[in-house]
């Protein structure tokens, strides 16, 4: 054992020399993450998940089976005897550095090599760290003494001690000009003569990539093709973004580097996921799983907030800045991966990669997917001149970069529905702060006068689990629980209670009014993560299904404001309350409008009472016609009244619904603005539906599920789909579905007269799914019949002209110029239904009324 | 015109006399309540809305139509001109009030009449006041004088034309003893007397019951037999609280009114609303209708607070307080009519007395029923004692009479569902004050710091809107607006700006953050609503079916608090968080536990994780056995846990699910707790079924629609309820519908072996709806069958036995105390499925377990 000492500075921490060791053999971060082998130990296979809460590798909280420590101590002595009998098999690391001169591995990641090597070296693994770029050999070594030089030690470390272990690092450190093939396997050799030379075995090798993404590939390839470890060592090559620009260039990329790598070779890096407050995530939500456990869903949650405030703006790096923006710069990687670590369901075993991993990936699942309503876009006002400045454009450029934006994000799952998780950055604004804000609903009324609420007592006041990343008024990372909700449990050898600051208010109350945690050791994101890469924890870097499953969240958005205007900001605090914004539904818009606009902007819709509604008479029945928008509120307020008259008269309303999608933003305009529909006493039948199943997306019922029923009470057997799929087969004749819809509606409906039946009309003067072709439907006895329509899918099943002239009231919509052409004609004709069969609608008893928008109208 | 100075108070209003001489003919309060005759005059039918939104009777607001005012102006000379050429025709208005010498009458009544001569008298009216009581005529008198001398006069009247113009009143006031029907005779004749020696036409008769309900009878009786006016003047009687003391003897009291008087001659009083915050609300909301449109729904409104706090107790009147409590005294009445004035529909016409109490009933239909979780109730510690001393009860007496009640209130309709409806009441709180609030959502994120925030730009500062009833800190009547929310339009004749009051903060935020008013002339509730007698202003009344719907909704919770025991409370500020409440879902529960409580009280049910769950052998399967709760918690994770690895594995789930009331509490569970169960790939089919429509309430299916398809997200083509209502009719066998449901199996259910299927067990060993005493479905190649129930519904649709034999796991679910039985019996049986058809569970390749509470497992 003495003779350790002298190989690195692990001589104070001997007694978990062998832990170390055990792990590394079995190429994993900690005892839990495979439980069995432990168990094996033991000679037990049957409680494989005791053990696995024993340990969560990194941070430790209570445990929840005291037994199991016993367990574990036997399991580690037996570690630690193999360890002892197998002394010869010292494992050696080699961890290469490419771009080891740039800025980023200067700033942070010889440090945190340096670190690696203080809390890994020296008894079970010895290593080599080799700093690689394109420089000249020379002018490199030159470069990397300096930076090595400049390294330093953490707090509790002497001088004298830090000055040793900095010359045992140097010692281990080399520079090596890589370009060529050659020079890979150059080095490759060089590692393998090392091993052999030092009586090692080669345990792994760890590319880290600090160079710009366009030298990946080659780099790639001369790593698998010349610098591979044998057999029975780890390769594992660490990624820095950007990794693409959008969903396709991350494809490409990811599958270029597939050619050379296996997955779980690559570790790319989300330097967020290093940070202690975002790290703490998960560990948190296991350790206060049973407080948690009622607290975190829709039910308790009000909003999530996802927040990295900059005052920096991006002078002197707008040539990066101008390809990507603060969405593809912040919001797609760092904030994407926070909430996913709030949103995820929690796996059992948060020690598993595995499992943390394939939770993360069902959590993007439950994204709803982006519009471009669910942004807001800002640019800070000196921008375009930075970059025409640094990029030599010319004076009437102007970028439509954003360095500013806000995206509302819900989730379609259960536990957040309705949840709006609200992720913000921006640069240039009033303050650098990094924050995840869980803020929980008041469901609470306090009795007494609000002077007399006390923190820990009152549930009205405030109540918020904050995950602060850094920098802000605390100036550290921090994990803040109100005291009103529960006292957390954190690892206390990692978290200790914040000091009191008077005077200090975060998020509205002061600082007293939390139970306020920070990190024992401020530690850098590059140092955590160069650590979990050594022990092998993949749920710390983004793997390639996850990448893609962001790029493909967030490209279509991005897609979609690639022509926005942003809106300009002064920067600083003299922004104001420019940059507020509101939600509405899935709706984002800022709250000031911006006095310049000319046009209505986002925001809440003019009120149709603001326009005119031209009435008039079209075939000689009323006709309505206006912009769209008034148009379609003016038909809901008249659905509306007429459901209502028709329940307060007959206790029911019938209505019946065309296809197509002109419907939609009717549907949409009666689910969210009409609170007084008699929904519990509507009926819904169709009008008309294509043989499809009716859950396929042509269906004209999906139209409705999914933009009304959704949204609306209407009781199961109120909704009458049309039996277009009886029997496992679509409209077959002898299945007799149009019969069966007939027969329902004879039953249900008096006199077969519908309240009101909602029709279009088609280019081809078709209604419902009567068309000119196609003669049946037009007379006759039938209710509802199956028609042939000229186009796909053909075969369809429609109420009948005769059932539609029943109604108390038809209403037919006519929207878009595309439809002028018709309208003029139809206008023209007479009863010709064979030629045009909307001009066969004429209830005989009924009214029918005409609602066309201008352009379909006036052209 | 000189002649008419000495009637009356009338002579500086000169000019207004017509106006107010139309509308009594009218018989209506002001010209907007029916326009048309206004029109009429003017020769025009056209435009009678525009006419009605002119003037709301008493308060003005912001007129939309200029034009309007031009036509009043028209309309009002013509008027003045019948007036001119009717003077004859001048009405008398005798007004009785009855109980003249009690505390209400002295503290309000009389005032209030003062009031009514000083407003309308005059002009076009005359008046006589009766005070009337069962006291001794010289006594009366005597008492009479003494109040009348009290009287004061608004605050703008010198104290010469004071003094005249009470004696004018008191000239015109007398007292009489009111007992038999002779009595109301006399009174009668002496009315008629008095009209026809002054030359006058009766115009109507107000009785002012202001005696105790068991007096209402005789007087009923009485007015109607001895008192009423002639042909063509009107009688309106003016009742107090309490209207009864539950919904039975609320009706029992209304029926016999209702032989005495019609509906439209009834005024009930309930003071709140001639308070005049909440005399404001409609106006208020009519005024402000284009801002109040995008906010006033659950789209908006976080909650809404209606508080009426007392800081005196019920010493004194405990011998009325103890037979009714906080919920009769102050919810029932004042608290639910300011709650409907908050969620009614706004009518088009808010001056309509009629559409207004229609829109008010229709509220009332859309509220929640309430269930014994919604209240939290206290009793002020002093308050047993009192009553003991009051009413001469034993030492060892206990009232259970509630002093302070919190209640959550929901409204089943579109515009407002999920959003609470706080309403409280206590007496001995730390202070008095009555508010309604309305607090809306934060859906703003503000860029900056909080601190940089300003009041009227954050849109993440509080936004409310507080209708303040009275006392409290502000000590007036109020309207407060949130400067973040709009300007509001208040009538400026009688609302004016609050003036500033440095360092008062209401709602939590400086009171220079609200636009705040207050009432020009601060009035009492009673001068209003005398006033709203006088004008037959019906909707600031209780009519009978408004107080019945209100009976409707409190009596079952009444009832079921009966023996509820309140907790006790110290009284004013010591009270602390002690009554603070919360509500989860439709559950209202103390913040604080109470300590000495033992067994668990009402909140959050415990983990079941804290219990033991039993497992054991049950017919050689699997058993799991536990406390109710825990047990469905368990059968719930199962289900989720196997439908996560059935959608896995095969991309959907196939649930079949028994009736009967033992799965509600799981589909409970299922709804409201299981975030990550996939139902979107779930299908739901029924066990069995009653031949009942889906919509009948003894309908399985409806059990599954109430208790889980509500609240999930289930696509509607996934739900296969079985059609036992098929051509209209109920299981018909030449309808096929077991056929039917087979086939749809067969194609939908790979190989029709469900992933689960869950069974119930009845008292006689029957399962699904498989009966011993019906041989179908026990055996055979049927999947569904037609069986026969022993009771009613007799028919039944239900899976076979070999059906539930091909799944891939069945679950019984077996509970309570009545099932310990034929448990015990089970267990002992061999395969017998006639006998005992459960015996013939059996899963084919497929797994059984049985889920018994403790009760039916071990009795």
């Amino acid at each position: 054992m003495e003779r350790r000492q002298s190989d690195g500075p692990g001589q104070t921490r001997r007694s978990h020399g062998c832990k170390q060791r055990f792990e590394a053999e079995r190429g994993g971060p900690a005892i839990a993450c495979s439980p069995t082998p432990i168990s094996r130990l033991l000679g037990s296979e049957s409680e494989p998940d005791q053990a696995a809460h024993c340990t969560d590798g990194e941070e430790r909280g209570p445990r929840r089976h005291p037994g199991c420590w016993k367990m574990l101590t036997v399991a580690m002595c037996m570690a630690l005897l193999g360890c002892l009998q197998a002394q010869e098999l010292r494992g050696h690391v080699s961890v290469i550095l490419l771009g080891a001169t740039g800025d980023l591995a200067r700033k942070y990641l010889w440090q945190g090599l340096f670190q690696l090597y203080l809390d890994e070296a020296g008894k079970d693994y010895s290593f080599s760290f080799h700093g690689a770029a394109l420089t000249s050999t020379k002018q490199g070594q030159a470069f990397i003494a300096k930076v090595l030089e400049s390294l330093s030690c953490p707090e509790d470390v002497a001088p004298d001690r830090c000055a040793e272990l900095k010359g045992q690092f140097q010692r281990l450190s080399a520079y090596r000009h890589l370009a060529t093939s050659e020079d890979y396997m150059a080095l490759s050799k060089d590692i393998e003569a090392q091993v052999q030379h030092g009586g090692l075995r080669e345990a792994g090798r760890i590319f880290y990539f600090s160079v710009p993404p366009f030298a990946y590939a080659d780099i790639a390839r001369n790593i698998n093709s010349s610098c591979r470890p044998g057999p029975g060592a780890w390769l594992r090559v660490v990624l820095e973004k950007p990794f693409g620009h959008d969903h396709l260039s991350a494809q490409q990329l990811a599958t270029e580097l597939g050619g050379f790598f296996r997955e779980e070779e690559m570790y790319r890096v989300d330097h967020y996921l290093g940070k202690q407050a975002v790290a703490q995530i998960l560990p948190f939500r296991d350790q206060n799983r049973k407080a948690l456990d009622g607290l975190w869903s829709r039910h308790h949650v009000e909003r999530v907030e996802i927040i990295m405030k900059e005052t920096v703006d991006a002078e002197g790096r707008t040539s990066f800045y101008e390809e990507y923006g603060v969405i593809r710069d912040v919001l797609q990687n760092h904030l994407t991966e926070v909430l996913t670590l709030v949103a995820m369901e929690l796996p059992h075993n948060i020690s598993s990669s595995e499992s943390v991993l394939q939770h993360k990936l069902r959590a993007f699942r439950a994204l709803r997917g982006l519009q471009k309503g669910s942004a807001v876009l800002g640019q800070y006002q000196a921008y375009s001149e930075q970059v025409r400045r640094e990029q030599q454009k010319p004076d009437s450029f102007r970028s439509l970069t954003p360095t500013f934006a806000g995206v509302l994000v819900h989730m379609d799952n259960l536990r957040w529905e309705g949840v709006p998780f609200i992720l913000m950055s921006g640069k240039a604004l009033d303050e650098r702060v990094g924050y995840v804000r869980i803020l929980f609903r008041n469901q609470a009324y306090c009795v007494q006068n609000d002077e007399h609420w006390v923190a820990d007592q009152s549930q009205c006041l405030p109540r918020q689990i904050v995950f602060y990343i850094g920098h802000g008024e605390l100036g550290s990372p921090a994990v803040l629980v109100s005291r009103n909700l529960f006292r957390p449990s954190l690892p206390s050898e990692s978290w200790k209670g914040l000091g009191a600051r008077p005077g200090l208010r975060l998020f509205g109350r002061p600082l007293s009014d939390f139970y306020a945690y920070r990190p024992v050791r401020e530690q850098d994101a590059y140092s955590v993560l160069i650590s979990r890469i050594f022990h092998g924890r993949k749920d710390s870097f983004v793997t390639t299904e996850n990448l893609l499953a962001s790029w493909g969240f967030w490209t279509p958005l991005l897609d979609s404001l690639a022509h926005e205007v942003p809106r300009l900001y002064p920067g600083g605090a003299e922004n104001g309350h420019l940059l507020d914004f509101e939600f509405s539904g899935a709706q984002l818009y800022f709250s000031q409008r911006q006095p310049e606009r000319l046009v209505p902007g986002p925001g809440p819709a003019p009120m149709p009472s603001g326009f005119q509604v031209l009435k008039a008479k079209y075939r000689e029945s009323p006709l309505i016609s206006a912009w769209p928008e008034e148009l379609i509120a003016k038909l809901a307020d008249d659905i509306e009244a007429t459901a209502v008259r028709a329940v307060r008269r007959f206790g029911t309303f019938h209505l019946a619904l065309s296809g197509g999608s002109s419907p939609v933003p009717l549907f949409q305009q009666l689910a969210t603005r009409h609170y007084g529909f008699p929904w519990a006493h509507t009926h819904l039948w169709l009008v008309d539906e294509r043989c499809v199943p009716l859950w396929d997306p042509e269906s004209n019922f999906q139209h409705l599920q999914t933009h009304l029923l959704q949204h609306v009470r209407v009781p199961y057997y109120n909704i009458h789909p049309m039996p277009v799929h009886l029997h496992q087969r679509l409209c077959a004749e002898e299945d007799q579905g149009a019969q069966t819809y007939a027969s329902e509606i004879s039953a249900l409906v008096a006199n077969s007269s519908f309240d009101l039946v909602l029709l279009g009309m088609g280019a081809d003067g078709h209604t419902a799914s009567l068309f000119p072709q196609s003669p049946s439907g037009l007379d006759g006895e039938q209710l509802v019949v199956l028609t042939e329509s000229p186009s796909r899918p053909f075969q369809r099943m429609s109420l009948s002209l005769p059932l539609i002239n029943r109604a108390r009231k038809v209403a037919v919509l006519v929207m878009g110029r595309v439809k002028r052409e018709i309208t003029m004609l139809v206008s023209r004709v007479g009863h010709e239904p064979k030629k045009w069969p909307i001009s066969g609608v004429l209830p005989s008893s009924g009214q029918l009324v005409w609602y066309m928008d201008y352009e379909a109208f006036l052209g």
